[in-house]
């Protein structure tokens, strides 16, 4: 009964597999493989997007800092919420790679950045001066750290005031999946015809052993961004096994149909919750479930093994119902989601 | 009738004095020059602290952004006020000096940290692993950016907390004249002795033209500062015009009487304000006045050519009554104090 | 006949299955997993070092940028061999991470820092005021970027110097499986009894997929090293993924055995070269081979595909006897080593 | 008898005066004050550059490396000579400010950057892909630190080489007065006629207390270049003290004036060596003299009180004959000058 979090679990047997069809023989490193340009392509043709730069990383933190590195200049104003995972999970990530952009984070229901909240703030950087940094770009993400969806009108509306300032707009995807297999949307409908500038679409927590994926819909976005990979330690010299973890989800559609699982988990967990007298925190739209149950309820699955942890942190321990938070991954056992709803019910 | 800021001022003509006096003849360049000596001496007499090391830069922002490179790994979290100069106004340079660092702002009542908020961000902190970065350091001003004071056992309850946690505190004492000379305490016990580790001494906005100290009540802890210093173009070459501005100001007691005399000029605005029927947003403890005024007195007054900034910006503009922010400096001028009032009366 | 690289080539099959043995069910993240323990547990071992901290990244410069960071301040001067990888291949990666660090590039003979030449840059660094920047650290990398090799003996001269100096010493191990078995001496010996403060022990060119190991043999200097992992992006969620790459290189001395595969295929090429006339540029001690050949002798090898780097650099081509570097992995088909030599001898 | 440097001397009376007649009154803060315009617009017609945009810092340090900033990238190649001051005596300004260029160091003689060593270098960071970081500019110093001079036509020819590569070329101009005065040639026709992008203009070591002007010739290259200023604590409250140094050296062609009294006065001491039987290590170009004297002039000089570097550092002490260098300023005193020359020649 593990719902630490997605990312507890290994790796797809598909990706183990692509790794190991594709280790024979030499190939020239640092992205000149086969393997890259057919993952490369098999992500352009997903998004509906033929001229997208597609770029591999192994880490999410990697993906997301490198792009505000590229969007967001040393002396900009980062706009997020303030629950994103770049301000609260990535150890001042972005700052290191920007060389010091400043991360302004606004709060915002569910997790959600809201227009208005986004507008003032780039109102009041437009009219800063010096002294707050230059206005520099807009992040979200999907699904969002409180396991809600934005839906294509929603990233839409942030899409056209960033856009109206001049801004970029990033999209954390590292759930992009569980976003996708939310809502029910084409991935270009949910990113580009939305506005996204760049997908950070995560392979990790969706069945890879360590890959994301950096999309640049418009291509000339991803200048030098190589030489940012590089000088960051983060250019694979084989790096057909990073290529390789992506191809394995992309093709055949192994991304979303892991991505629907996942949810459907989570799903499963919130309906338990509900039957016990629990209550959710929030709306359970994709893989994470943010809850409250009763302390024995909170006993008797400790004593259980389950593992999990209390929101925000261990601070809510003795706190009576007890916040917590559950992610399931595509792999989480059944009889863990079931185990779990009976404990629960007492 | 300038009230936009005490930097909109020149400087004091016994710190222009001082550098006609120091001009003649050749010095070793880089702080090795006597005037360097004498001004750290007469600094390390004034705070009482003959062990400090001293060092001289010429702005603010590079003062407050060397010490926290100095204090807070690239990893670090620096907790200051979410209002704080180094959060608000200095363009990013604390994360791009420390090459990374996480700004945790805290809210905080009339620009003062409190320490149940601080103890809880530190606790936070210590429990949050790898993703939120390291405790790193804690940052007050005093004179606070809303012009309110920290007594000294305001800033050792502080302290306290933060050497408990192994952080250091740093006090970013731009207008450290004036709260001292508001508080009437020693700057000893204002500083040191309440538990500052690294003050910002500042002599722009107290009558230099730019000049301002740093002063490591311990001296270990100013290990490498040169160097930073150096390598950030902070060092001059002629560094005797710098320490000799701090020297006119400190030698004498000028500095103390500056300050006084600054906040004497807020005080009569402040008295102005309330028999006109103006509001005080904040108590006025040092030399800012932060005010909300009718809007028909604000007509007369901008007609008149008073200057001075709506609060927190420009979008205050229309409101009734006009939130406004007024600074004096020493030499505002007696008359145009007295004209605001009157103007303001009607 | 693929000669462009040891990172050409795949890994090796105990790398993947190790993978799958540990891809089963849910663990902790961010390296609080068993095989993590374990493999660092067999490092430890393998070092002689039961006190070492073992700490796992992706790439080389990774590595290597990391320890930079960790070992030399902002403001430090790095010395190392003008052809060393952290200066010449790393786009920057150390004055990236340490945030300003100087690398001061040093000639030497063979890819090898001569002792007199690191004496005299200490000497230097340490009488230059601020100007050039404090003494920072010593990397040195073995097996060097010209495949030639440290013996103990002159690992510990520079140590020596290092040491004296207060500086520590940085060895670039991403070959040094090939440097061990070309000595024939233990990790141990090679290593901290040579004065080694921190390895970075390659996997990647050995036969992992993509993983390395930082051995900090004093663990003091670990200390928030893994804040920096994190900051950078280099922590992986599913951590047990690259530890369990380095712990089947690890066990059963698999390591050592491929590094002296690489080697022997090294030697025989030198063989071959040395036969058909061509001339050795350097002393060929471990995996990597630079040769200068007849011009006809080169047409003949591309003609048949041979795949190899001229050197330094492209403009080579078109000089006579054209000069080249040839590398070979553990695995490079003995038929292509065989049919190599052939070509040469015309 | 000190010719250690020439910023160990103050500043001309005129600077003080300027200081003093502008420090009346209220002006707004951070450049948007009368001076400031006036000294832009001053040095915008010496240079006969009617768009081009001028900032102004206090140390030539942080304009050095604020325009390595704002020209290369972090992961850029930045092309200067063994010996510039970027290179060896801003103890990693550059690296830092840019946020991780490298700085690739070429040899030349007499401190100037020769052509065929730049277009190799250029022509390397083109094809060594992603290793060796993109090519991102050069810089070249006017007089350069070995007191030598770089003739319109030399600067063109560099020029030529960096903008054919896409480059921008910076001159560091710490002492451009003594070029022009050297060169006796018009200011624009020694930057932007040819070629050069953007100057340095150094006041300190003219006659300044501390002052550097910025000059983007091309006003579009200073895009954002005061949130790179602000973000390095070098934007001034009280900025006009800045500009009215700058004023006072421009108007009424002071500088030049300086310039070539500083110029003289080597050219004196160059005289004394040679008629001494001492050597010349440079040709005298500008206000620096390498020379080389034979050991007992040396102890004569010493024992005299007279205060030189030797060169270039103090391990040349006991050679013979001693190699050191002398640098003059407008106001070195003309009998310490005669002084020196009567005791060289014993």
């Amino acid at each position: 009964m593990n719902f630490a979090s997605d990312n507890a679990w290994g790796a797809h047997p598909a990706v183990l597999a692509a790794l190991a069809s594709c280790n024979e023989g030499a190939m020239m490193g640092y992205g000149a493989d086969p393997v890259t340009a057919r993952a490369e392509s098999a992500i352009r043709e997903l998004f509906q997007a033929p001229d997208a730069a597609v770029r591999f990383v192994a880490t999410g933190t990697a993906a997301n800092a490198l792009v505000c590195a590229q969007l967001c200049p040393p002396y900009g104003r980062l706009y997020c919420h303030e629950d994103a995972h770049i301000q609260t999970s990535e150890c001042g990530a972005p700052e290191f790679f920007t060389g010091g952009a400043k991360l302004v984070a606004l709060a915002g229901e569910g997790g959600r950045l809201h227009p208005d909240a986004l507008a003032e703030a780039i109102r009041r950087g437009a009219g800063g001066g010096l002294n707050g940094g230059r206005n520099g770009m807009v992040s979200i993400t999907n699904a969002t750290e409180w396991g809600t969806l934005y839906s294509p009108r929603q990233v839409a509306a942030l899409a056209e005031l960033a856009h109206g300032a001049g801004l970029a707009l990033h999209m954390d995807g590292a759930r992009f999946a569980n976003a996708a297999a939310g809502l029910g949307c084409a991935p270009a409908e949910l990113t580009w015809r939305a506005g996204v500038d760049v997908l950070c679409f995560g392979g990790t927590k969706n069945g890879a052993m360590a890959a994301e994926a950096v999309i640049f819909f418009d291509p000339a976005r991803a200048e030098d961004f190589d030489y940012r990979r590089k000088q960051s330690g983060h250019v694979f010299s084989k790096q057909r096994f990073l290529a390789a973890q992506m191809l394995a989800l992309v093709e055949d559609g192994l991304w979303l149909e892991l991505g629907a699982l996942a949810n459907a988990k989570a799903a499963r967990l919130a309906e338990g919750i509900l039957a016990a007298q629990g209550a959710l925190l929030q709306p359970v739209q994709s893989n994470a479930v943010f809850a409250a149950i009763p302390t024995d309820a909170h006993a008797r699955l400790r004593a259980a093994g389950a593992i999990y942890h209390l929101w925000p942190d261990k601070s809510a321990e003795g706190l009576d119902p007890v916040p917590l938070r559950l992610v399931t991954a595509w792999n989480t056992p059944e009889d863990a989601v079931a185990r779990f709803c009976e404990l629960l019910a007492g």
